[in-house]
Protein backbone atom coordinates (compact mmCIF):
# COMPACT_ATOMS: atom_id res chain seq x y z
CA UNK A 1 0.00 0.00 0.00
CA UNK A 2 1.26 3.59 -0.81
CA UNK A 3 1.92 6.31 1.78
CA UNK A 4 -0.41 8.66 -1.00
CA UNK A 5 -3.92 8.07 -1.75
CA UNK A 6 -6.30 9.98 -3.65
CA UNK A 7 -9.97 9.83 -2.70
CA UNK A 8 -12.62 10.63 -5.63
CA UNK A 9 -16.02 9.68 -6.13
CA UNK A 10 -16.81 5.78 -6.77
CA UNK A 11 -18.92 6.76 -10.07
CA UNK A 12 -19.73 10.28 -12.08
CA UNK A 13 -21.91 10.76 -15.33
CA UNK A 14 -19.96 10.06 -18.65
CA UNK A 15 -19.86 13.45 -19.63
CA UNK A 16 -17.34 14.64 -16.92
CA UNK A 17 -14.92 11.25 -17.24
CA UNK A 18 -11.62 12.77 -17.60
CA UNK A 19 -12.12 15.72 -16.54
CA UNK A 20 -12.80 15.31 -12.38
CA UNK A 21 -10.29 16.69 -10.19
CA UNK A 22 -8.26 14.43 -8.47
CA UNK A 23 -6.64 14.17 -12.18
CA UNK A 24 -4.93 16.74 -11.01
CA UNK A 25 -3.41 14.54 -8.22
CA UNK A 26 -2.99 11.50 -10.30
CA UNK A 27 -1.53 13.75 -12.91
CA UNK A 28 1.17 15.60 -10.23
CA UNK A 29 2.18 11.98 -8.64
CA UNK A 30 2.95 10.96 -12.13
CA UNK A 31 4.86 13.71 -13.40
CA UNK A 32 6.69 13.68 -9.82
CA UNK A 33 6.62 9.69 -10.42
CA UNK A 34 5.18 9.41 -6.73
CA UNK A 35 3.26 6.02 -6.09
CA UNK A 36 -0.27 6.45 -4.93
CA UNK A 37 -3.34 4.28 -4.00
CA UNK A 38 -7.26 5.59 -5.43
CA UNK A 39 -9.37 5.31 -3.24
CA UNK A 40 -13.74 6.33 -3.70
CA UNK A 41 -16.40 7.56 -1.55
CA UNK A 42 -20.07 7.13 -2.98
CA UNK A 43 -21.11 9.82 -5.36
CA UNK A 44 -24.78 9.05 -4.02
CA UNK A 45 -25.22 10.98 -1.18
CA UNK A 46 -21.95 12.97 -1.88
CA UNK A 47 -23.15 16.31 0.12
CA UNK A 48 -23.59 14.39 3.27
CA UNK A 49 -21.75 11.16 3.32
CA UNK A 50 -18.43 12.41 3.49
CA UNK A 51 -18.41 15.67 5.27
CA UNK A 52 -15.79 14.64 7.85
CA UNK A 53 -13.68 14.53 5.41
CA UNK A 54 -14.59 17.61 2.82
CA UNK A 55 -17.07 19.65 4.23
CA UNK A 56 -18.35 20.99 0.87
CA UNK A 57 -18.64 17.58 -0.37
CA UNK A 58 -16.34 17.79 -3.03
CA UNK A 59 -13.67 15.47 -4.03
CA UNK A 60 -10.85 15.08 -4.48
CA UNK A 61 -9.28 14.66 -0.72
CA UNK A 62 -5.64 13.18 -0.39
CA UNK A 63 -3.91 11.11 2.46
CA UNK A 64 -0.38 10.88 2.81
CA UNK A 65 0.00 8.85 5.91
CA UNK A 66 -1.04 10.68 8.82
CA UNK A 67 -1.11 13.37 6.99
CA UNK A 68 -5.05 14.47 5.32
CA UNK A 69 -5.95 17.42 3.17
CA UNK A 70 -9.00 18.19 1.14
CA UNK A 71 -8.57 21.09 -1.86
CA UNK A 72 -6.93 19.83 -5.14
CA UNK A 73 -4.93 23.39 -5.04
CA UNK A 74 -3.79 22.26 -1.51
CA UNK A 75 -3.42 18.73 -2.76
CA UNK A 76 -0.93 20.08 -5.71
CA UNK A 77 0.91 22.24 -3.27
CA UNK A 78 1.47 19.57 -0.62
CA UNK A 79 2.90 16.95 -3.47
CA UNK A 80 4.99 19.70 -4.96
CA UNK A 81 6.65 20.19 -2.06
CA UNK A 82 7.80 16.16 -2.28
CA UNK A 83 9.81 17.01 -5.79
CA UNK A 84 11.44 19.40 -7.74
CA UNK A 85 9.90 18.47 -10.59
CA UNK A 86 6.65 19.99 -9.83
CA UNK A 87 8.22 22.74 -8.20
CA UNK A 88 11.94 24.23 -8.07
CA UNK A 89 13.82 24.34 -4.90
CA UNK A 90 15.07 27.60 -5.01
CA UNK A 91 13.49 30.21 -3.62
CA UNK A 92 13.11 32.69 -6.74
CA UNK A 93 11.74 29.40 -8.95
CA UNK A 94 9.33 28.08 -5.55
CA UNK A 95 7.83 31.56 -5.48
CA UNK A 96 6.95 31.90 -9.07
CA UNK A 97 5.55 28.62 -9.23
CA UNK A 98 3.55 29.20 -6.32
CA UNK A 99 2.12 32.67 -7.76
CA UNK A 100 0.85 30.92 -11.17
CA UNK A 101 -0.64 28.27 -8.82
CA UNK A 102 -2.82 30.50 -7.41
CA UNK A 103 -3.43 32.27 -10.32
CA UNK A 104 -4.68 29.50 -12.05
CA UNK A 105 -7.01 29.37 -9.08
CA UNK A 106 -7.67 33.27 -7.90
CA UNK A 107 -7.21 34.77 -11.38
CA UNK A 108 -8.62 32.83 -13.84
CA UNK A 109 -10.65 29.45 -12.62
CA UNK A 110 -12.59 32.27 -9.86
CA UNK A 111 -13.95 33.89 -13.09
CA UNK A 112 -14.11 30.43 -15.43
CA UNK A 113 -15.86 28.48 -13.25
CA UNK A 114 -18.71 30.56 -12.27
CA UNK A 115 -19.08 31.93 -16.25
CA UNK A 116 -18.94 28.00 -16.95
CA UNK A 117 -22.14 27.73 -14.34
CA UNK A 118 -23.57 30.94 -16.12
CA UNK A 119 -23.56 29.17 -19.27
CA UNK A 120 -24.70 25.26 -18.10
CA UNK A 121 -27.77 27.03 -16.28
CA UNK A 122 -28.67 30.03 -18.54
CA UNK A 123 -27.20 32.06 -22.14
CA UNK A 124 -23.53 31.38 -23.26
CA UNK A 125 -23.26 35.14 -23.28
CA UNK A 126 -23.97 36.12 -19.70
CA UNK A 127 -23.08 38.80 -17.17
CA UNK A 128 -19.69 37.56 -16.68
CA UNK A 129 -18.49 37.20 -19.95
CA UNK A 130 -16.55 40.40 -20.12
CA UNK A 131 -14.70 39.69 -17.36
CA UNK A 132 -14.22 36.41 -18.81
CA UNK A 133 -12.65 37.74 -21.87
CA UNK A 134 -10.65 40.28 -20.31
CA UNK A 135 -8.72 37.46 -17.79
CA UNK A 136 -8.16 34.91 -20.73
CA UNK A 137 -6.69 37.69 -22.72
CA UNK A 138 -4.31 38.80 -20.26
CA UNK A 139 -3.19 35.68 -20.01
CA UNK A 140 -2.97 34.98 -23.69
CA UNK A 141 -0.40 37.58 -23.62
CA UNK A 142 1.64 35.76 -21.02
CA UNK A 143 1.97 32.59 -23.13
CA UNK A 144 1.81 34.04 -25.94
CA UNK A 145 5.74 35.22 -24.71
CA UNK A 146 6.79 31.91 -23.09
CA UNK A 147 6.75 28.33 -23.03
CA UNK A 148 5.83 27.79 -19.19
CA UNK A 149 4.67 29.93 -16.81
CA UNK A 150 7.14 29.85 -14.08
CA UNK A 151 10.71 29.17 -13.61
CA UNK A 152 11.01 28.27 -17.35
CA UNK A 153 10.13 24.97 -17.02
CA UNK A 154 6.88 22.81 -16.79
CA UNK A 155 5.71 23.14 -13.23
CA UNK A 156 2.86 22.55 -10.94
CA UNK A 157 1.04 25.78 -12.21
CA UNK A 158 0.94 24.64 -15.51
CA UNK A 159 -0.57 21.42 -14.64
CA UNK A 160 -3.13 23.14 -12.53
CA UNK A 161 -3.42 26.09 -15.50
CA UNK A 162 -3.40 23.57 -18.15
CA UNK A 163 -6.61 21.99 -16.56
CA UNK A 164 -7.89 24.85 -15.77
CA UNK A 165 -8.11 26.23 -19.39
CA UNK A 166 -8.62 23.07 -20.62
CA UNK A 167 -12.50 22.99 -19.97
CA UNK A 168 -14.66 22.24 -22.96
CA UNK A 169 -16.59 25.84 -23.29
CA UNK A 170 -13.40 27.24 -21.72
CA UNK A 171 -11.45 26.47 -24.38
CA UNK A 172 -13.72 27.10 -26.64
CA UNK A 173 -14.17 31.07 -25.74
CA UNK A 174 -12.83 32.71 -28.04
CA UNK A 175 -9.54 32.00 -30.59
CA UNK A 176 -6.37 32.23 -28.54
CA UNK A 177 -3.52 30.54 -30.42
CA UNK A 178 -1.04 30.89 -27.85
CA UNK A 179 -3.20 29.24 -25.23
CA UNK A 180 -4.26 26.59 -27.41
CA UNK A 181 -0.72 25.69 -27.95
CA UNK A 182 0.16 25.77 -24.17
CA UNK A 183 -3.11 23.73 -23.69
CA UNK A 184 -1.80 21.29 -26.29
CA UNK A 185 1.58 21.04 -24.93
CA UNK A 186 0.51 20.13 -21.93
CA UNK A 187 -1.78 17.53 -21.82
CA UNK A 188 0.55 15.91 -24.79
CA UNK A 189 2.25 14.82 -21.58
CA UNK A 190 2.85 11.45 -20.91
CA UNK A 191 2.08 11.82 -16.77
CA UNK A 192 -1.12 13.74 -18.28
CA UNK A 193 -2.60 10.90 -20.61
CA UNK A 194 -1.62 7.82 -18.09
CA UNK A 195 -3.67 10.11 -15.11
CA UNK A 196 -6.71 10.87 -18.09
CA UNK A 197 -6.57 6.85 -19.24
CA UNK A 198 -6.31 5.77 -15.11
CA UNK A 199 -9.37 8.20 -14.60
CA UNK A 200 -11.64 7.05 -17.10
CA UNK A 201 -10.86 3.65 -16.61
CA UNK A 202 -12.10 3.67 -13.50
CA UNK A 203 -15.42 5.51 -14.02
CA UNK A 204 -16.13 3.26 -17.16
CA UNK A 205 -15.59 0.33 -15.34
CA UNK A 206 -18.01 2.04 -12.44
CA UNK A 207 -20.61 2.70 -15.22
CA UNK A 208 -20.31 -0.89 -16.37
CA UNK A 209 -20.88 -2.11 -12.75
CA UNK A 210 -23.83 0.58 -12.06
CA UNK A 211 -25.78 -1.12 -15.55
CA UNK A 212 -25.61 -4.76 -14.79
CA UNK A 213 -27.47 -4.02 -11.58
CA UNK B 1 15.03 49.75 4.44
CA UNK B 2 12.95 46.92 5.10
CA UNK B 3 13.45 43.61 3.28
CA UNK B 4 9.48 43.25 3.18
CA UNK B 5 7.58 45.79 0.41
CA UNK B 6 3.85 45.19 0.00
CA UNK B 7 3.00 46.99 -3.04
CA UNK B 8 -0.75 48.50 -3.55
CA UNK B 9 -2.30 51.49 -5.53
CA UNK B 10 -1.69 54.54 -4.82
CA UNK B 11 -5.35 55.55 -4.58
CA UNK B 12 -8.97 54.01 -4.76
CA UNK B 13 -12.35 55.11 -3.93
CA UNK B 14 -12.91 55.76 -0.61
CA UNK B 15 -15.85 53.11 -1.03
CA UNK B 16 -13.10 49.92 -0.86
CA UNK B 17 -10.81 51.76 1.87
CA UNK B 18 -10.26 49.17 4.51
CA UNK B 19 -10.97 46.33 1.66
CA UNK B 20 -7.72 46.57 -1.01
CA UNK B 21 -5.87 43.58 -0.41
CA UNK B 22 -2.84 44.61 0.10
CA UNK B 23 -4.70 44.69 3.49
CA UNK B 24 -4.29 40.65 3.43
CA UNK B 25 -0.23 41.09 3.77
CA UNK B 26 -0.19 43.99 5.99
CA UNK B 27 -2.17 42.09 8.56
CA UNK B 28 0.36 39.05 7.86
CA UNK B 29 3.12 40.94 8.64
CA UNK B 30 1.65 42.66 12.01
CA UNK B 31 1.08 39.39 13.10
CA UNK B 32 3.91 38.10 12.39
CA UNK B 33 5.58 40.74 13.70
CA UNK B 34 7.44 41.24 10.34
CA UNK B 35 8.84 44.53 9.18
CA UNK B 36 7.62 46.19 6.01
CA UNK B 37 7.56 49.28 3.74
CA UNK B 38 4.21 50.18 1.58
CA UNK B 39 4.76 51.13 -2.17
CA UNK B 40 2.61 52.03 -4.69
CA UNK B 41 2.00 52.14 -8.31
CA UNK B 42 -0.64 54.01 -10.14
CA UNK B 43 -4.34 53.53 -9.85
CA UNK B 44 -4.98 55.47 -13.24
CA UNK B 45 -3.69 53.28 -16.38
CA UNK B 46 -3.61 50.57 -13.61
CA UNK B 47 -4.82 47.41 -16.64
CA UNK B 48 -1.68 48.51 -18.46
CA UNK B 49 1.29 50.22 -16.22
CA UNK B 50 2.22 47.53 -14.39
CA UNK B 51 1.46 44.32 -16.12
CA UNK B 52 5.38 43.75 -15.79
CA UNK B 53 4.73 42.64 -11.96
CA UNK B 54 0.89 42.18 -12.27
CA UNK B 55 -0.17 40.27 -15.50
CA UNK B 56 -4.03 41.04 -14.80
CA UNK B 57 -2.80 44.46 -13.86
CA UNK B 58 -4.34 44.18 -10.11
CA UNK B 59 -2.58 44.70 -6.93
CA UNK B 60 -0.77 43.70 -4.17
CA UNK B 61 2.40 42.07 -5.38
CA UNK B 62 5.03 41.60 -3.16
CA UNK B 63 8.82 42.07 -2.88
CA UNK B 64 11.25 40.03 -0.14
CA UNK B 65 14.57 40.65 -1.45
CA UNK B 66 15.08 39.17 -4.71
CA UNK B 67 11.68 37.32 -4.73
CA UNK B 68 9.18 38.82 -6.09
CA UNK B 69 5.63 37.44 -6.36
CA UNK B 70 1.79 38.81 -7.00
CA UNK B 71 -0.95 36.79 -6.15
CA UNK B 72 -2.61 37.82 -2.55
CA UNK B 73 -2.79 34.13 -1.92
CA UNK B 74 0.68 33.11 -3.04
CA UNK B 75 1.98 36.30 -0.76
CA UNK B 76 0.52 34.74 1.99
CA UNK B 77 1.67 31.46 2.05
CA UNK B 78 4.89 32.81 1.41
CA UNK B 79 5.17 35.04 4.83
CA UNK B 80 3.63 31.85 6.32
CA UNK B 81 7.01 29.76 5.61
CA UNK B 82 8.57 33.01 7.53
CA UNK B 83 6.49 32.79 10.90
CA UNK B 84 4.81 29.55 12.81
CA UNK B 85 2.52 32.25 13.90
CA UNK B 86 1.09 32.32 10.33
CA UNK B 87 1.33 28.32 9.75
CA UNK B 88 2.40 25.67 12.35
CA UNK B 89 5.48 23.48 11.74
CA UNK B 90 4.22 20.54 12.36
CA UNK B 91 3.31 18.64 8.97
CA UNK B 92 -0.68 18.00 9.43
CA UNK B 93 -0.92 21.51 11.21
CA UNK B 94 0.98 23.06 8.35
CA UNK B 95 -1.09 20.66 5.74
CA UNK B 96 -4.70 21.95 7.63
CA UNK B 97 -3.27 25.41 7.20
CA UNK B 98 -3.10 25.30 3.75
CA UNK B 99 -6.37 23.58 2.91
CA UNK B 100 -8.02 26.22 4.50
CA UNK B 101 -6.13 29.06 2.85
CA UNK B 102 -7.21 27.28 -0.81
CA UNK B 103 -10.81 27.13 0.36
CA UNK B 104 -10.95 30.40 1.05
CA UNK B 105 -9.47 31.09 -2.53
CA UNK B 106 -11.08 28.68 -4.21
CA UNK B 107 -14.74 27.13 -2.37
CA UNK B 108 -15.98 30.51 -0.98
CA UNK B 109 -14.54 33.34 -2.90
CA UNK B 110 -14.40 31.24 -6.19
CA UNK B 111 -17.98 32.20 -5.41
CA UNK B 112 -18.39 34.95 -3.25
CA UNK B 113 -16.75 37.18 -5.36
CA UNK B 114 -18.27 36.72 -9.07
CA UNK B 115 -21.88 36.78 -7.00
CA UNK B 116 -21.32 40.40 -5.56
CA UNK B 117 -19.26 40.79 -9.00
CA UNK B 118 -23.51 40.15 -10.55
CA UNK B 119 -25.11 41.94 -7.58
CA UNK B 120 -22.97 44.98 -8.34
CA UNK B 121 -23.92 44.56 -12.16
CA UNK B 122 -27.63 43.28 -11.83
CA UNK B 123 -30.05 41.88 -9.12
CA UNK B 124 -29.04 40.95 -5.45
CA UNK B 125 -30.55 37.73 -5.89
CA UNK B 126 -28.90 36.50 -9.38
CA UNK B 127 -27.88 32.78 -10.83
CA UNK B 128 -24.91 32.37 -8.42
CA UNK B 129 -27.17 33.30 -5.31
CA UNK B 130 -28.48 29.44 -4.61
CA UNK B 131 -24.31 28.07 -4.49
CA UNK B 132 -23.61 31.65 -2.23
CA UNK B 133 -26.08 30.30 0.06
CA UNK B 134 -25.19 26.82 -0.18
CA UNK B 135 -21.78 27.26 0.34
CA UNK B 136 -21.98 29.93 3.26
CA UNK B 137 -23.72 27.61 4.94
CA UNK B 138 -21.60 24.41 4.69
CA UNK B 139 -18.88 27.29 6.23
CA UNK B 140 -21.27 28.06 9.29
CA UNK B 141 -21.57 24.26 10.16
CA UNK B 142 -17.84 24.28 10.03
CA UNK B 143 -17.46 27.34 12.20
CA UNK B 144 -20.00 26.24 14.35
CA UNK B 145 -17.89 23.41 16.21
CA UNK B 146 -14.84 25.51 15.85
CA UNK B 147 -13.11 28.85 17.03
CA UNK B 148 -10.86 28.45 14.31
CA UNK B 149 -10.28 26.57 11.36
CA UNK B 150 -6.71 24.88 11.28
CA UNK B 151 -4.69 23.57 14.19
CA UNK B 152 -6.70 24.49 17.03
CA UNK B 153 -5.40 28.14 16.95
CA UNK B 154 -5.47 31.21 14.70
CA UNK B 155 -3.65 30.89 11.17
CA UNK B 156 -2.92 32.64 8.14
CA UNK B 157 -6.21 30.79 6.88
CA UNK B 158 -8.50 32.37 9.16
CA UNK B 159 -6.90 35.80 7.95
CA UNK B 160 -7.63 34.72 4.78
CA UNK B 161 -11.33 33.39 5.66
CA UNK B 162 -12.17 36.37 7.79
CA UNK B 163 -11.21 38.99 4.89
CA UNK B 164 -13.29 36.97 2.36
CA UNK B 165 -15.96 37.02 4.74
CA UNK B 166 -16.07 40.33 5.98
CA UNK B 167 -17.03 41.69 2.74
CA UNK B 168 -20.56 43.89 2.90
CA UNK B 169 -22.64 42.18 0.81
CA UNK B 170 -21.72 38.91 1.86
CA UNK B 171 -21.61 39.26 5.60
CA UNK B 172 -25.20 40.50 4.91
CA UNK B 173 -26.08 37.25 2.57
CA UNK B 174 -28.41 35.38 4.95
CA UNK B 175 -28.02 35.14 9.30
CA UNK B 176 -24.64 32.97 9.63
CA UNK B 177 -24.19 33.65 13.81
CA UNK B 178 -21.25 31.19 14.20
CA UNK B 179 -20.10 33.46 10.49
CA UNK B 180 -20.34 36.56 11.97
CA UNK B 181 -19.02 35.78 15.14
CA UNK B 182 -15.50 34.19 13.65
CA UNK B 183 -15.25 37.51 11.56
CA UNK B 184 -15.43 39.60 14.62
CA UNK B 185 -13.30 37.59 16.79
CA UNK B 186 -10.91 37.90 13.47
CA UNK B 187 -11.49 41.62 12.87
CA UNK B 188 -10.82 42.18 16.77
CA UNK B 189 -7.22 41.11 16.40
CA UNK B 190 -4.77 43.87 16.77
CA UNK B 191 -2.96 43.43 13.93
CA UNK B 192 -5.95 43.51 11.54
CA UNK B 193 -7.13 46.99 13.28
CA UNK B 194 -3.52 48.56 12.38
CA UNK B 195 -3.34 46.62 9.11
CA UNK B 196 -6.78 48.53 8.66
CA UNK B 197 -5.56 52.22 9.78
CA UNK B 198 -2.77 52.04 7.62
CA UNK B 199 -4.28 51.37 4.55
CA UNK B 200 -7.26 54.03 5.39
CA UNK B 201 -4.79 56.40 6.38
CA UNK B 202 -2.61 56.15 3.11
CA UNK B 203 -5.54 55.88 0.92
CA UNK B 204 -7.24 58.92 2.74
CA UNK B 205 -4.21 61.03 2.02
CA UNK B 206 -3.99 60.24 -1.52
CA UNK B 207 -7.28 61.49 -1.42
CA UNK B 208 -6.74 65.09 -0.02
CA UNK B 209 -3.64 65.54 -2.29
CA UNK B 210 -5.85 64.22 -5.32
CA UNK B 211 -8.65 66.53 -4.40
CA UNK B 212 -6.12 69.37 -3.80
CA UNK B 213 -4.90 69.52 -7.25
Amino acid sequence: MSELTIWTYDWVPEAVWGFVRDLRLRWACEEAGLSYDVRTVPFDGRESNHLARQPFGQIPFLDDGEVKLFESGAGLLHLARKSETLMPLDPAGAAETLQWTLAALNSIEMVSVPWWFLTVTGAADNQLTGWMGKRLDQLEQVLSEREWLAAGRFTVADLLMADVLRVEKVRAFGDRPASEAYILRATDRPAFRKAQADQAALFKAADMKRRAI
